[in-house]
Protein backbone atom coordinates (compact mmCIF):
# COMPACT_ATOMS: atom_id res chain seq x y z
CA UNK A 1 0.00 0.00 0.00
CA UNK A 2 1.00 3.56 -0.66
CA UNK A 3 0.45 6.80 1.05
CA UNK A 4 0.92 9.82 -0.82
CA UNK A 5 0.63 13.08 0.87
CA UNK A 6 0.58 16.25 -0.39
CA UNK A 7 1.85 18.75 1.98
CA UNK A 8 3.63 22.16 2.27
CA UNK A 9 6.62 22.52 4.69
CA UNK A 10 4.84 25.41 6.20
CA UNK A 11 1.44 24.40 6.24
CA UNK A 12 0.14 23.87 10.10
CA UNK A 13 -2.35 21.08 9.59
CA UNK A 14 0.20 19.11 7.67
CA UNK A 15 2.53 18.76 10.59
CA UNK A 16 -0.89 17.88 12.74
CA UNK A 17 -2.09 15.30 10.48
CA UNK A 18 1.21 13.80 9.68
CA UNK A 19 1.41 13.03 13.67
CA UNK A 20 -2.30 11.97 13.50
CA UNK A 21 -1.94 9.49 10.15
CA UNK A 22 1.43 8.65 12.01
CA UNK A 23 -0.54 7.51 14.80
CA UNK A 24 -2.99 5.41 13.13
CA UNK A 25 -0.41 3.53 11.11
CA UNK A 26 1.58 3.13 14.47
CA UNK A 27 -1.42 0.69 15.55
CA UNK A 28 -2.25 -0.72 11.95
CA UNK A 29 -1.35 -4.33 11.81
CA UNK A 30 0.13 -4.25 8.04
CA UNK A 31 2.17 -1.09 8.53
CA UNK A 32 5.43 -2.80 7.41
CA UNK A 33 3.35 -3.25 4.25
CA UNK A 34 2.56 0.53 4.06
CA UNK A 35 4.56 3.06 1.65
CA UNK A 36 4.61 7.08 2.66
CA UNK A 37 5.38 9.41 -0.12
CA UNK A 38 5.47 12.78 0.54
CA UNK A 39 4.44 15.18 -2.61
CA UNK A 40 4.93 18.58 -3.00
CA UNK A 41 2.23 21.41 -3.12
CA UNK A 42 3.31 25.15 -2.69
CA UNK A 43 0.84 27.29 -0.46
CA UNK A 44 2.33 30.58 -1.57
CA UNK A 45 4.55 30.27 -4.52
CA UNK A 46 4.45 34.05 -4.60
CA UNK A 47 6.07 34.09 -1.43
CA UNK A 48 9.72 35.70 -1.32
CA UNK A 49 12.94 33.36 -1.04
CA UNK A 50 14.70 35.02 1.25
CA UNK A 51 11.82 35.82 3.37
CA UNK A 52 12.38 38.56 6.33
CA UNK A 53 8.50 39.22 7.77
CA UNK A 54 7.26 37.51 10.55
CA UNK A 55 4.50 34.97 8.95
CA UNK A 56 2.12 36.69 12.08
CA UNK A 57 2.70 39.90 10.65
CA UNK A 58 1.83 38.65 7.21
CA UNK A 59 -1.55 37.07 8.03
CA UNK A 60 -2.21 40.10 10.08
CA UNK A 61 -1.97 42.51 7.01
CA UNK A 62 -4.04 39.51 4.91
CA UNK A 63 -6.97 38.68 8.07
CA UNK A 64 -6.66 41.34 10.20
CA UNK A 65 -5.65 41.80 14.06
CA UNK A 66 -7.36 38.17 15.28
CA UNK A 67 -4.42 36.45 12.98
CA UNK A 68 -1.94 36.30 16.08
CA UNK A 69 -4.96 34.43 18.63
CA UNK A 70 -5.84 32.29 15.62
CA UNK A 71 -2.38 30.94 15.18
CA UNK A 72 -1.86 30.72 18.78
CA UNK A 73 -4.74 28.34 19.01
CA UNK A 74 -3.55 26.20 16.12
CA UNK A 75 -0.44 26.01 18.50
CA UNK A 76 -2.18 24.52 21.16
CA UNK A 77 -4.36 22.16 19.36
CA UNK A 78 -0.58 20.82 17.69
CA UNK A 79 0.63 20.70 21.61
CA UNK A 80 -1.82 17.64 21.91
CA UNK A 81 -0.32 15.93 19.48
CA UNK A 82 3.19 16.48 21.13
CA UNK A 83 4.46 19.40 19.20
CA UNK A 84 5.96 21.98 19.79
CA UNK A 85 4.46 25.31 17.76
CA UNK A 86 5.76 28.94 17.85
CA UNK A 87 3.76 30.20 15.06
CA UNK A 88 4.97 33.96 16.70
CA UNK A 89 8.56 33.80 15.52
CA UNK A 90 8.29 31.97 12.10
CA UNK A 91 9.10 33.95 8.97
CA UNK A 92 6.72 34.12 6.15
CA UNK A 93 8.93 32.69 2.89
CA UNK A 94 8.83 30.44 -0.18
CA UNK A 95 9.01 26.70 -0.34
CA UNK A 96 9.61 25.57 -3.62
CA UNK A 97 13.71 25.15 -2.39
CA UNK A 98 12.43 22.92 0.13
CA UNK A 99 10.24 20.98 -2.17
CA UNK A 100 12.90 20.27 -4.57
CA UNK A 101 15.18 18.62 -1.51
CA UNK A 102 12.52 16.50 -0.44
CA UNK A 103 12.24 15.15 -4.21
CA UNK A 104 16.15 14.77 -3.80
CA UNK A 105 15.94 12.55 -0.63
CA UNK A 106 13.20 10.33 -2.18
CA UNK A 107 15.08 10.28 -5.54
CA UNK A 108 18.23 8.96 -3.56
CA UNK A 109 17.53 7.94 0.09
CA UNK A 110 13.59 6.17 -0.68
CA UNK A 111 10.64 7.52 0.77
CA UNK A 112 11.85 6.22 4.67
CA UNK A 113 14.66 8.96 4.05
CA UNK A 114 12.62 11.11 2.72
CA UNK A 115 9.90 11.38 5.75
CA UNK A 116 12.65 11.86 7.77
CA UNK A 117 13.85 14.85 5.72
CA UNK A 118 9.90 16.03 5.81
CA UNK A 119 10.11 15.50 9.84
CA UNK A 120 12.84 17.69 9.76
CA UNK A 121 11.73 20.89 7.36
CA UNK A 122 8.80 20.77 9.65
CA UNK A 123 10.32 21.02 12.86
CA UNK A 124 12.61 23.19 12.08
CA UNK A 125 9.70 25.62 10.46
CA UNK A 126 7.12 25.09 13.57
CA UNK A 127 9.49 24.13 16.09
CA UNK A 128 12.38 25.73 15.65
CA UNK A 129 11.16 29.20 13.62
CA UNK A 130 14.43 28.59 11.15
CA UNK A 131 13.55 30.32 7.90
CA UNK A 132 13.50 27.70 4.98
CA UNK A 133 12.86 30.12 2.39
CA UNK A 134 16.84 31.19 3.46
CA UNK A 135 18.45 28.77 1.29
CA UNK A 136 21.71 28.81 3.34
CA UNK A 137 19.90 27.99 6.32
CA UNK A 138 17.57 24.93 4.70
CA UNK A 139 20.92 23.84 3.42
CA UNK A 140 21.79 23.93 6.92
CA UNK A 141 18.66 22.33 8.26
CA UNK A 142 18.80 19.51 5.30
CA UNK A 143 22.54 18.73 6.23
CA UNK A 144 21.63 18.64 9.50
CA UNK A 145 18.85 16.25 8.85
CA UNK A 146 21.64 13.47 7.08
CA UNK A 147 21.33 14.93 3.59
CA UNK A 148 24.56 15.23 1.45
CA UNK A 149 26.07 18.21 1.47
CA UNK A 150 27.15 18.28 -2.17
CA UNK A 151 24.12 17.28 -3.69
CA UNK A 152 22.53 19.45 -1.88
CA UNK A 153 24.08 22.49 -3.25
CA UNK A 154 23.92 21.17 -6.33
CA UNK A 155 20.42 21.00 -6.18
CA UNK A 156 20.31 24.63 -4.53
CA UNK A 157 22.42 26.10 -7.29
CA UNK A 158 20.21 24.34 -10.13
CA UNK A 159 16.65 24.40 -10.76
CA UNK A 160 17.05 20.64 -10.62
CA UNK A 161 13.52 18.50 -9.50
CA UNK A 162 11.62 22.13 -9.75
CA UNK A 163 9.99 19.96 -12.82
CA UNK A 164 8.73 17.35 -10.12
CA UNK A 165 7.65 19.64 -7.97
CA UNK A 166 5.35 21.22 -10.44
CA UNK A 167 4.12 17.97 -11.44
CA UNK A 168 3.21 17.16 -8.08
CA UNK A 169 0.99 20.73 -7.77
CA UNK A 170 -0.01 19.74 -11.28
CA UNK A 171 -1.63 16.09 -9.88
CA UNK A 172 -2.74 17.44 -6.87
CA UNK A 173 -4.90 19.73 -8.63
CA UNK A 174 -6.22 16.58 -10.99
CA UNK A 175 -7.51 15.55 -7.86
CA UNK A 176 -9.39 18.22 -7.33
CA UNK A 177 -7.17 19.16 -4.20
CA UNK A 178 -7.47 22.83 -3.33
CA UNK A 179 -5.75 22.46 0.06
CA UNK A 180 -3.34 20.51 1.92
CA UNK A 181 -2.74 18.09 3.98
CA UNK A 182 -4.41 16.16 1.01
CA UNK A 183 -3.87 12.30 1.49
CA UNK A 184 -4.11 9.62 -0.90
CA UNK A 185 -4.11 6.40 -0.19
CA UNK A 186 -3.72 3.77 -3.49
CA UNK A 187 -4.47 6.44 -5.72
CA UNK A 188 -7.84 4.95 -4.44
CA UNK A 189 -8.84 6.90 -1.47
CA UNK A 190 -8.79 10.73 -1.07
CA UNK A 191 -8.80 12.25 2.43
CA UNK A 192 -8.71 16.02 2.66
CA UNK A 193 -7.03 18.00 5.91
CA UNK A 194 -5.81 16.95 9.26
CA UNK A 195 -8.87 14.35 9.93
CA UNK A 196 -8.67 12.51 13.29
CA UNK A 197 -6.98 9.19 13.89
CA UNK A 198 -9.89 7.03 13.45
CA UNK A 199 -10.55 8.45 9.66
CA UNK A 200 -7.26 7.31 9.15
CA UNK A 201 -7.31 4.21 10.82
CA UNK A 202 -10.37 3.72 8.39
CA UNK A 203 -8.91 4.55 5.32
CA UNK A 204 -5.97 2.04 5.65
CA UNK A 205 -8.45 -0.51 6.69
CA UNK A 206 -10.47 0.13 3.35
CA UNK A 207 -7.10 0.49 1.32
CA UNK A 208 -5.93 -3.11 2.83
CA UNK A 209 -8.95 -4.61 1.68
CA UNK A 210 -9.64 -3.44 -1.74
CA UNK A 211 -5.57 -4.51 -2.26
CA UNK A 212 -5.86 -8.08 -1.31
CA UNK A 213 -8.98 -8.64 -3.60
CA UNK A 214 -10.03 -11.90 -5.78
CA UNK A 215 -9.89 -11.76 -9.38
CA UNK A 216 -13.12 -10.20 -10.97
CA UNK A 217 -14.02 -13.24 -13.57
CA UNK A 218 -14.65 -11.30 -16.84
CA UNK A 219 -16.28 -13.35 -19.73
CA UNK A 220 -16.96 -16.83 -19.40
CA UNK A 221 -15.60 -19.87 -18.14
CA UNK A 222 -16.11 -21.67 -21.47
CA UNK A 223 -13.94 -19.96 -23.69
CA UNK A 224 -11.11 -22.04 -25.57
CA UNK A 225 -8.08 -23.22 -23.55
CA UNK A 226 -5.11 -26.01 -23.04
CA UNK A 227 -4.56 -27.57 -19.97
CA UNK A 228 -2.86 -30.57 -18.36
CA UNK A 229 -5.55 -32.54 -20.15
CA UNK A 230 -5.35 -31.40 -23.48
CA UNK A 231 -6.78 -28.57 -25.67
CA UNK A 232 -10.47 -27.94 -26.18
CA UNK A 233 -12.04 -28.64 -29.28
CA UNK A 234 -14.61 -26.10 -30.23
CA UNK A 235 -18.37 -27.68 -31.56
CA UNK A 236 -17.86 -28.38 -35.45
CA UNK B 1 -2.47 -0.87 -17.30
CA UNK B 2 -0.66 -4.09 -17.23
CA UNK B 3 -1.99 -7.46 -19.12
CA UNK B 4 -0.15 -10.77 -17.87
CA UNK B 5 -0.82 -13.37 -20.39
CA UNK B 6 -0.10 -16.66 -18.60
CA UNK B 7 0.77 -19.13 -21.85
CA UNK B 8 2.93 -22.22 -23.01
CA UNK B 9 5.34 -21.72 -26.70
CA UNK B 10 2.76 -24.86 -27.45
CA UNK B 11 -0.54 -23.71 -26.71
CA UNK B 12 -2.76 -23.48 -29.69
CA UNK B 13 -5.53 -21.41 -28.32
CA UNK B 14 -2.62 -19.02 -26.84
CA UNK B 15 -1.36 -18.67 -30.28
CA UNK B 16 -5.01 -17.67 -31.02
CA UNK B 17 -5.85 -15.75 -27.85
CA UNK B 18 -2.69 -13.97 -28.47
CA UNK B 19 -4.25 -12.89 -32.05
CA UNK B 20 -8.01 -11.48 -30.36
CA UNK B 21 -6.01 -9.81 -27.65
CA UNK B 22 -3.93 -8.41 -30.05
CA UNK B 23 -7.41 -7.22 -32.39
CA UNK B 24 -9.01 -5.92 -29.08
CA UNK B 25 -5.41 -3.61 -28.46
CA UNK B 26 -5.07 -2.26 -31.88
CA UNK B 27 -8.89 -0.35 -31.35
CA UNK B 28 -8.31 0.65 -27.70
CA UNK B 29 -7.99 4.13 -27.78
CA UNK B 30 -5.57 4.02 -24.33
CA UNK B 31 -3.39 1.43 -26.24
CA UNK B 32 -0.38 3.21 -25.84
CA UNK B 33 -0.66 3.27 -21.92
CA UNK B 34 -1.09 -0.78 -21.99
CA UNK B 35 1.91 -3.18 -21.21
CA UNK B 36 2.23 -7.02 -22.12
CA UNK B 37 3.66 -9.03 -20.15
CA UNK B 38 4.24 -12.82 -20.71
CA UNK B 39 3.90 -15.25 -18.22
CA UNK B 40 5.56 -19.15 -17.85
CA UNK B 41 3.09 -22.05 -18.13
CA UNK B 42 4.18 -25.64 -19.28
CA UNK B 43 1.11 -27.38 -20.06
CA UNK B 44 3.74 -31.00 -20.12
CA UNK B 45 6.52 -30.59 -17.88
CA UNK B 46 6.91 -33.89 -18.31
CA UNK B 47 7.45 -33.88 -22.03
CA UNK B 48 11.39 -34.17 -22.94
CA UNK B 49 13.98 -31.95 -24.16
CA UNK B 50 14.40 -32.82 -28.05
CA UNK B 51 11.48 -34.32 -28.24
CA UNK B 52 11.19 -36.59 -31.89
CA UNK B 53 7.33 -37.39 -31.66
CA UNK B 54 4.69 -35.85 -33.89
CA UNK B 55 2.21 -34.46 -31.52
CA UNK B 56 -0.41 -35.67 -34.00
CA UNK B 57 0.85 -39.00 -32.91
CA UNK B 58 1.55 -38.10 -29.13
CA UNK B 59 -2.30 -37.28 -28.95
CA UNK B 60 -3.90 -39.96 -30.78
CA UNK B 61 -2.03 -42.44 -28.62
CA UNK B 62 -3.96 -39.64 -25.39
CA UNK B 63 -7.01 -39.06 -26.64
CA UNK B 64 -7.80 -41.64 -29.59
CA UNK B 65 -7.78 -41.88 -33.16
CA UNK B 66 -10.04 -38.48 -33.67
CA UNK B 67 -7.31 -36.40 -32.64
CA UNK B 68 -5.75 -35.28 -36.24
CA UNK B 69 -8.96 -34.06 -37.19
CA UNK B 70 -8.84 -31.94 -33.85
CA UNK B 71 -6.04 -30.68 -34.40
CA UNK B 72 -7.09 -29.35 -37.92
CA UNK B 73 -10.18 -27.73 -36.80
CA UNK B 74 -8.21 -25.57 -34.44
CA UNK B 75 -5.96 -25.39 -37.41
CA UNK B 76 -8.98 -24.09 -39.30
CA UNK B 77 -9.81 -21.53 -36.23
CA UNK B 78 -6.55 -19.89 -36.50
CA UNK B 79 -6.45 -19.31 -40.10
CA UNK B 80 -9.78 -16.70 -39.38
CA UNK B 81 -6.95 -15.67 -37.26
CA UNK B 82 -4.64 -14.89 -40.20
CA UNK B 83 -2.51 -17.66 -38.47
CA UNK B 84 -0.96 -20.53 -41.14
CA UNK B 85 -0.68 -23.08 -38.46
CA UNK B 86 0.33 -27.39 -39.33
CA UNK B 87 -0.60 -28.74 -36.81
CA UNK B 88 0.28 -32.06 -38.48
CA UNK B 89 3.72 -31.53 -38.37
CA UNK B 90 4.77 -30.27 -34.85
CA UNK B 91 6.94 -32.29 -32.46
CA UNK B 92 6.39 -32.64 -28.86
CA UNK B 93 8.76 -31.59 -26.55
CA UNK B 94 9.29 -29.52 -23.17
CA UNK B 95 9.01 -25.92 -23.59
CA UNK B 96 11.05 -24.52 -19.96
CA UNK B 97 13.95 -23.48 -21.99
CA UNK B 98 11.38 -21.38 -24.58
CA UNK B 99 10.13 -20.18 -21.18
CA UNK B 100 13.26 -19.22 -19.35
CA UNK B 101 14.39 -17.79 -22.83
CA UNK B 102 11.20 -15.34 -22.20
CA UNK B 103 12.19 -14.67 -18.76
CA UNK B 104 15.66 -13.45 -20.27
CA UNK B 105 14.16 -11.48 -23.17
CA UNK B 106 12.33 -9.88 -20.80
CA UNK B 107 15.21 -8.91 -17.94
CA UNK B 108 17.42 -7.74 -20.52
CA UNK B 109 15.03 -6.06 -23.29
CA UNK B 110 11.59 -5.33 -21.55
CA UNK B 111 8.09 -6.44 -22.42
CA UNK B 112 8.15 -5.15 -25.97
CA UNK B 113 10.91 -7.09 -27.05
CA UNK B 114 9.48 -10.24 -24.84
CA UNK B 115 6.53 -9.64 -27.22
CA UNK B 116 8.44 -10.05 -30.24
CA UNK B 117 10.37 -13.34 -29.26
CA UNK B 118 7.11 -14.78 -27.57
CA UNK B 119 5.30 -14.18 -31.23
CA UNK B 120 8.41 -15.63 -33.05
CA UNK B 121 8.69 -19.13 -30.45
CA UNK B 122 4.57 -19.52 -31.19
CA UNK B 123 5.27 -18.75 -35.13
CA UNK B 124 8.07 -21.25 -35.58
CA UNK B 125 6.37 -24.03 -33.68
CA UNK B 126 2.65 -23.87 -35.24
CA UNK B 127 3.39 -22.32 -38.46
CA UNK B 128 6.99 -23.51 -39.36
CA UNK B 129 7.06 -26.84 -36.90
CA UNK B 130 10.34 -25.76 -35.38
CA UNK B 131 11.13 -27.90 -32.34
CA UNK B 132 11.38 -25.76 -29.68
CA UNK B 133 12.52 -28.57 -27.23
CA UNK B 134 15.94 -28.94 -28.90
CA UNK B 135 18.26 -26.58 -28.16
CA UNK B 136 20.08 -25.77 -30.96
CA UNK B 137 16.62 -25.13 -32.83
CA UNK B 138 15.63 -22.86 -29.84
CA UNK B 139 18.57 -20.77 -30.02
CA UNK B 140 18.27 -20.70 -33.59
CA UNK B 141 14.94 -19.52 -33.57
CA UNK B 142 15.86 -17.19 -30.64
CA UNK B 143 18.85 -15.30 -32.46
CA UNK B 144 16.74 -15.24 -35.43
CA UNK B 145 14.18 -13.30 -33.61
CA UNK B 146 17.17 -10.55 -32.20
CA UNK B 147 18.34 -12.27 -28.99
CA UNK B 148 21.59 -11.71 -28.30
CA UNK B 149 23.95 -15.21 -29.22
CA UNK B 150 26.31 -15.24 -25.79
CA UNK B 151 23.03 -14.86 -23.43
CA UNK B 152 21.09 -17.01 -25.11
CA UNK B 153 23.94 -19.91 -24.34
CA UNK B 154 24.93 -18.84 -21.02
CA UNK B 155 21.51 -19.45 -20.43
CA UNK B 156 20.62 -22.20 -21.77
CA UNK B 157 23.78 -24.42 -20.60
CA UNK B 158 22.77 -23.02 -16.91
CA UNK B 159 19.58 -23.14 -15.27
CA UNK B 160 18.95 -19.40 -15.04
CA UNK B 161 15.39 -17.88 -15.23
CA UNK B 162 13.92 -21.72 -13.72
CA UNK B 163 12.97 -20.10 -10.88
CA UNK B 164 11.59 -17.25 -12.67
CA UNK B 165 9.48 -19.92 -14.34
CA UNK B 166 8.10 -21.82 -11.65
CA UNK B 167 7.29 -18.74 -9.72
CA UNK B 168 4.74 -17.80 -12.80
CA UNK B 169 3.51 -20.99 -12.76
CA UNK B 170 2.99 -20.96 -9.16
CA UNK B 171 1.03 -17.86 -9.41
CA UNK B 172 -0.90 -19.11 -12.00
CA UNK B 173 -2.13 -21.61 -9.59
CA UNK B 174 -2.46 -19.17 -7.21
CA UNK B 175 -5.31 -17.15 -9.44
CA UNK B 176 -6.93 -20.79 -9.72
CA UNK B 177 -5.81 -21.16 -13.29
CA UNK B 178 -5.28 -24.57 -14.49
CA UNK B 179 -5.22 -23.93 -18.32
CA UNK B 180 -3.62 -21.55 -20.71
CA UNK B 181 -3.94 -18.36 -22.31
CA UNK B 182 -4.77 -16.71 -19.02
CA UNK B 183 -4.73 -13.52 -18.79
CA UNK B 184 -4.49 -11.17 -15.96
CA UNK B 185 -5.39 -7.42 -16.13
CA UNK B 186 -3.98 -5.07 -13.17
CA UNK B 187 -3.91 -8.06 -11.22
CA UNK B 188 -7.81 -7.40 -10.62
CA UNK B 189 -9.41 -8.78 -13.87
CA UNK B 190 -8.93 -12.34 -15.13
CA UNK B 191 -9.89 -13.85 -18.64
CA UNK B 192 -9.51 -17.47 -18.88
CA UNK B 193 -8.91 -19.09 -22.30
CA UNK B 194 -8.86 -17.60 -26.06
CA UNK B 195 -12.18 -15.17 -25.27
CA UNK B 196 -13.44 -13.25 -28.16
CA UNK B 197 -12.02 -9.65 -29.71
CA UNK B 198 -15.01 -8.00 -27.79
CA UNK B 199 -14.58 -10.01 -24.53
CA UNK B 200 -10.91 -8.33 -24.68
CA UNK B 201 -12.32 -5.24 -25.11
CA UNK B 202 -14.45 -5.65 -22.19
CA UNK B 203 -12.12 -5.94 -19.71
CA UNK B 204 -9.86 -3.49 -21.57
CA UNK B 205 -12.39 -0.82 -20.90
CA UNK B 206 -13.73 -2.16 -17.39
CA UNK B 207 -9.69 -2.19 -15.92
CA UNK B 208 -9.09 0.75 -17.94
CA UNK B 209 -11.85 2.60 -15.60
CA UNK B 210 -10.84 0.87 -12.76
CA UNK B 211 -7.24 2.43 -12.63
CA UNK B 212 -8.47 5.96 -13.58
CA UNK B 213 -11.00 6.14 -10.79
CA UNK B 214 -12.13 9.27 -8.97
CA UNK B 215 -10.84 8.92 -5.88
CA UNK B 216 -13.33 7.76 -2.99
CA UNK B 217 -13.38 10.37 -0.24
CA UNK B 218 -13.15 9.02 3.52
CA UNK B 219 -13.58 11.26 6.45
CA UNK B 220 -15.82 14.29 6.16
CA UNK B 221 -14.56 17.58 3.81
CA UNK B 222 -14.63 20.31 6.69
CA UNK B 223 -11.24 18.64 8.50
CA UNK B 224 -8.71 21.34 9.35
CA UNK B 225 -6.73 22.06 6.25
CA UNK B 226 -4.59 25.06 4.45
CA UNK B 227 -5.20 26.57 1.20
CA UNK B 228 -4.71 29.50 -0.84
CA UNK B 229 -6.67 31.73 1.15
CA UNK B 230 -4.83 30.56 4.69
CA UNK B 231 -5.23 27.82 6.93
CA UNK B 232 -8.42 26.68 8.96
CA UNK B 233 -8.60 27.50 12.42
CA UNK B 234 -11.18 25.35 14.67
CA UNK B 235 -14.19 26.65 16.74
CA UNK B 236 -12.81 28.14 20.05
Amino acid sequence: MRIEIWSDVVCPWCFIGKRRMESALAAFPHADEVEVVYRSFELDPSAPRNGTERTVDALTRKYGPQAPQMMAQVDGIAREEGLDFHQDRTVHGNTVDAHRLLHLALAEGGPARQVEVKEAFLSAYFEHARNLSDPAELRAVAVEAGMAPERVDQVLASDEYADAVAADVQQARAFGATGVPFFVVDRAFGLSGAQSVEVFTQVLERAWAQSHPALVQVGGDDAEACGPDGCAVPQA
